[in-house]
């Protein structure tokens, strides 16, 4: 695994593959007096796609490494960079249509695409629409990306529908999230249920699932073996991912910067974490859980008092438990897959990347 | 052609298409507290596929036909039907996004997807989140449809890459829109060549140009062919398309039911008929229609003075004039293909239903 001459490229590759993309073709003829807003979209395309960890894009290299042979990964290493990418690329339009339909103002420190326009326009109208479409316009470049370098790989030919399923699991994912707000707080095994099928379906979707099927199909895999090894993996590693994610929310250190601690709990999200509180929590303790997370806001001392509870409760012991389990259950996973030693351990690297704290506590 | 026929096939399979994309599969495990939110996307997916005239759909398999030889249009045929509703599936996801983007209540007589799902989960908010991964959704599921048939047509590879294409020609095309929103009025010259870029951008390329591009594609056609004759077809075939449909807007009568006359005055839009009013107004006149563009609302009295202006500026006739040429311009190109005379004239009745009008006048 060389991960951070990897993160270079795949750094100038999104950058240079979005530029292609986004920016008006030299034979595109767009009328003088709108240019400039094509400009700005274009330009906001790039710096959208700044500032990711690029986890997605490494494990679909570390996946097409474990399994390719030496021929194949020399003669489409390549390729694969910008098949990598492009799960990069979908991921920056999700997140753009993310903040819009959840009204955020920030995105990795920066303000968020459509927040940016309506800035820039000194019309919101404007500004949500422009966001909409740099959104549409970056999923539409993830499938182009992933089309041409398809046709470039020794096994190519399923990959574009891969990513496409890819897409529609995360948005079924996005529709199943917005569908867990509107749920009653009061069944908290329903919660639990409904938060781990948001996770399978929003987040172990493209962050594990999908990149380790790329890297497998790539390698010449079948459709359905890459597809089955790929879940048995991916699946409960994705899970532990937004599990971990949600936990350091709560329990966060400077290691998570620039996120405060408890942001969750102030949009009044509804996790696993929060599930499990008021699973276990005694009956004064769930109303004032219910109550806080039913109202429109939460105070500062309240988030603080809803940290607390999850402690008291033991909800951020048993979220350790289910990572530990989740991350034991992955690695089991890869323990069966057909692969020698000299294989199977930088693939269990790769894949402690998605759980942080474990590794640590390894 | 046998349209009639064609456009009972074209619906009952996009209704089967949407159907088996935009529903849980049958192995998804979707929690059943979020089932519900679920099935009623999908529902809407359907609902909001319905009530378009199919042009777009129509001049695909129209195109194929001018173009493909006796074998492989047996052959492919069905294939190439799921290829034609892929575009008008593109269609009903671009409209879903343009409807919230406009903020507009109604869809052909029906509520408009989001504001249907902010009536039924009570939230504008998620209503409006729900409405924007519809079309992402139905985004995805046009490119899915057209994988699949490219996959099982003869002259499939490039199809997927037109696809793409038109894609994001579309979303330059919206971006370009509300660009035009924030030029000033003051100079209708600019505003004539921004609005007609608009048109290439947001309406020919997928009303026109790509499906006479898919069309051709399929019957064996090379890339470069297929694009140039495509756009020397389709390009002034679409802008006459738009410009008919203003012009409907002003002049219209029953035969454009549902559509109440004068809409796109009511909303303010920048249109090529606004613009030519201008250039050809006297001072007065011209005054009065910059202050009534620039107003937050125009009133009926308004819209009906307007309508008036617009016909004794010339701008009604110089719109007819402008329809008659490009249609002109669409026509010779036809007449410059190497098709015979048997090919030929099925593809001049086909292009002009995309200007019914001069088709009445003809």
């Amino acid at each position: 695994m060389t991960s951070s001459s990897d993160l270079e490229q795949i750094e100038s590759r999104i950058v240079s593959l979005v530029k292609d993309f986004a920016f008006p073709h030299a034979d595109d003829s767009i009328a003088s007096s709108c240019r400039p807003i094509a400009d700005m979209v274009a330009t906001q395309a790039v710096t959208s796609s700044e500032g990711g960890k690029r986890l997605r894009a490494l494990l679909t290299l570390d996946s097409f490494r474990a399994f390719a042979s030496k021929d194949v990964l020399e003669r489409d290493f390549d390729a694969l960079l910008d098949l990598a990418c492009a799960v990069e690329v979908f991921q920056t339009g999700a997140l753009v249509h993310d903040d819009i339909i959840d009204d955020s103002d920030l995105r990795r420190g920066k303000p968020s695409a459509h927040r940016a326009f309506s800035t820039d326009t000194h019309s919101e109208a404007i500004g949500h629409g422009l966001g909409i479409m740099l959104g549409d316009m970056l999923a539409t470049a993830s499938v182009d990306i992933a089309d041409k370098a398809a046709s470039k790989l020794t096994y190519g030919s399923d990959v574009v529908a891969a990513l496409l399923n890819m897409h529609r699991e995360v948005e079924v994912g996005q529709i199943l999230d917005l569908a867990v707000e509107l749920n009653s707080l009061d069944d908290p095994n329903e919660l639990v249920e409904a938060s781990l099928n948001v996770f399978r379906w929003k987040t172990a979707s493209y962050t594990t699932i999908a990149p380790l099927e790329f890297g497998m199909l790539a390698a010449g895999l079948s459709k359905d073996d890459a597809r089955r090894h790929a879940v048995a993996v991916g699946l409960p590693l994705g899970l532990a991912f937004q599990l971990a994610d949600d936990l350091l929310d709560v329990v966060g250190s400077s290691r998570n910067t620039g996120k405060p601690v408890g942001g969750d709990i102030r949009e009044g999200k509804r996790t696993v974490l929060l599930a499990d509180a008021i699973n276990a929590a005694d009956d004064g303790q769930r109303r004032e859980l219910i109550d806080m997370w039913e109202a429109d806001s939460r105070s500062e001392t309240q988030v603080q008092r809803a940290i607390e509870l999850f402690g008291q409760t033991g909800a951020i012991a048993r979220s350790r438990n289910r990572i530990a389990d989740l991350w034991h259950a992955s690695k089991s996973a890869i323990d069966a897959l057909d692969l020698s030693e000299y294989r199977k351990s930088p693939l269990v690297e790769a894949c402690a990347r998605f759980v942080p704290d474990i590794r640590a506590n390894a």
